[in-house]
């Protein structure tokens, strides 16, 4: 049966979302201890998800496809590319890693293993701001799949994700896992839980319109 | 008819050059958001614009050729690569793009969907800034394109643009499509409405050198 | 016989090192004199080292298999893939390579050849950080290789590396030669004596759990 | 006659030379005119200058062999890939490039077209650092060459010539070209005329120790 004998669909799901998490989260915590200035904070947070994404990507997309992200097992269960019971075992995997990135992350920074988060992010247009990030984001997956250009998905998710930190009022999220491990963890780039799920409604909502508008782009082609 | 069964080409060129708008304005929001130091801000908000350069290209190339800028249009008018009709259509589609990535940042970002910008930018060496800034841009795809080197374009791009924005004194607007879209939001990366013809100009002038460069170049090659 | 005949390679580790911690160091020394903000300056020196060691695996890679790190000769040694006396030169070549960066950087800087390093690396989290660094590290190039994606060594390294300095509550040493030759510099990026040992043993850990985690990730494929 | 039939190659190095001199001098303006923090400044312009030597090398190594700099012409003419008629044909359009960039920078910042300028750079450990970053550049050019990886030759100088501006303490010249051409600016990237002589001797042993260096690396293979 694929799913015992292909376990490692399942580390390779888990381990990918953990090492953004704990990237993100721990960059986070590294800005917030050399007391870094709002944007250059910003700005090597966003680098080092942006590189952390092309490696994991490029390292772990030949075992499991290097989802990483529920929004894309969705879209890709949608097209029929991955079963019901095999994308739900990878979302699980996917949050589990989220959740135990963010743990790694604290306890690298000598936090609490776990925190509430308290910062505030579903308001106003940052709902607009994970919308166009995650549209984005699979729009760009689905495109180069389709054109055979899988080597560029590690380098264009991570830059894409990279700008998305800088243009999109919300810091680009775009990752329902992601956003549940961020959680977890009291650091700059944090989300309380009650931001959780009005930003991962409007990720499915981005998630979708990509995949409806790769559907127009790609008609007769 | 071309035109009617590849309505795909139409949405490409609208998509990427919204992105490219939405992009350069979203950072200009984000900038002021956090009280960017000027340079460090005009860091972040170039390294968006690149990162989405890169994708973007890469990723609708083979639907439109993803020229997103009306100079890079219209010199491929003038070399054949492309009908008066269907190049005339794809231009519609970037200025109608450049002004919707305007309003999706400035949505994003709670602001007024339009604004008037009153940065006055059409001045003294800038004019020139422009015309570096566009040649450089046409020459690196014109020659990419006639070496085969395809591939390279989103990197290619992506990297001049960034480096535009840092060491052109207009920092690289290099797009009259864009050039409009940011005529319609009071971001710090936008352009007073009497600056827009100028600039455009300038462009023109750059493009057109670039292609007879380009000629010289590759003459008897 | 094979180590006299082949002494290139010996040269190759040497120099890749020696250019690694040469990087380090110097930017350290950078960073101090221009009086650099601390995330500011981590983000120069994490951008330098990852440049070097792209341009650095890129080109000697083809000669020596480019290691320029004991905890990925340890690896490929347990992996059958370099003997003991060859791998044992190796990480003398790269110790060495490390001590001789870390002085050329101490010259270019007009200080002195060695210096004594004062800076207590080795506490709490910190540890937790090395082990982080190296498993991920050294997980990156045992899936690269065996997926024949060595073209993306070089790149997925250097963005590693990159974003190691940024998300690591150590900054990602992630290297025992390199950790050895830090030690012979006062920069900010030095290491003192008391700490070398033990970020040496929490590399050799994350090597370790990288080598067994590659085994799980890549059986039955 | 190839010299007469073929004025590309001229053309080509003479552009080439002159996109380097005018981003380096050009953000050096850019610099100036925001008020950039010195680390800050010293980024945008090394990001500057490895993006541009990115996109010109890779558009117009197909025509001339994207030199750009004497010091590698001369490497090259050592090892007869290149004539000494030729070659100095190469150095005299690169140096006229240098300046023809230095001159178009200055206008584009609304400065004198040329002016001398006062920067004391050949002092001390600043003349080690021309050595080694004129070394790892050849270096770096002759491996790549060698091992058939043409490819990565835009994105490796491009990036060594990023991490020499962060770790050498000359920021790393490492072209005489572009160190005359740095002479005709007041930009804070220029460098006064009585340093330029001992500079380019300094990246001339640089160079020569990269060909011995390579001799040693490729011999029997």
């Amino acid at each position: 049966m694929t799913i015992v004998s292909q376990p490692q669909k399942y580390l390779a799901e888990f381990l990918g979302t953990a090492g953004i998490v704990a990237t993100v989260t721990g960059a986070g915590h590294m800005a917030t201890s050399l007391g870094a200035d709002s944007t250059v904070g910003l700005m090597m947070i966003a680098f080092a998800v942006g590189a952390v994404l092309f490696g994991a990507i490029t390292m772990l997309a030949p075992i499991s496809g290097a989802h990483f992200n529920p929004a894309v097992t969705i879209v890709m269960g949608l097209r029929k590319q991955i079963s019901a019971l095999e994308g739900s075992l990878y979302i699980a995997m996917q949050i589990l890693g989220g959740i135990g990135g963010a743990i790694v992350a604290n306890l690298m920074f000598d936090k609490a293993w776990v925190s509430a988060n308290t910062t505030v992010r579903a308001v106003g247009g940052s709902m607009l701001g994970e919308v166009v990030a995650t549209f984005g984001l699979v729009l760009l997956i689905l495109m180069l799949v389709h054109h055979n250009l899988g080597g560029y998905i590690g380098a264009g998710v991570g830059t894409w994700i990279i700008a998305g930190h800088f243009f999109t009022s919300s810091t680009s999220f775009a990752n329902p896992a992601v956003t549940i491990g961020r959680a977890f963890t009291d650091a700059i780039t944090g989300i309380e839980l009650a931001s959780v799920a009005p930003f991962i409604g409007m990720q499915l909502v981005g998630a979708l319109l990509a995949l409806g508008t790769y559907a127009v782009l790609t008609k007769n082609k």
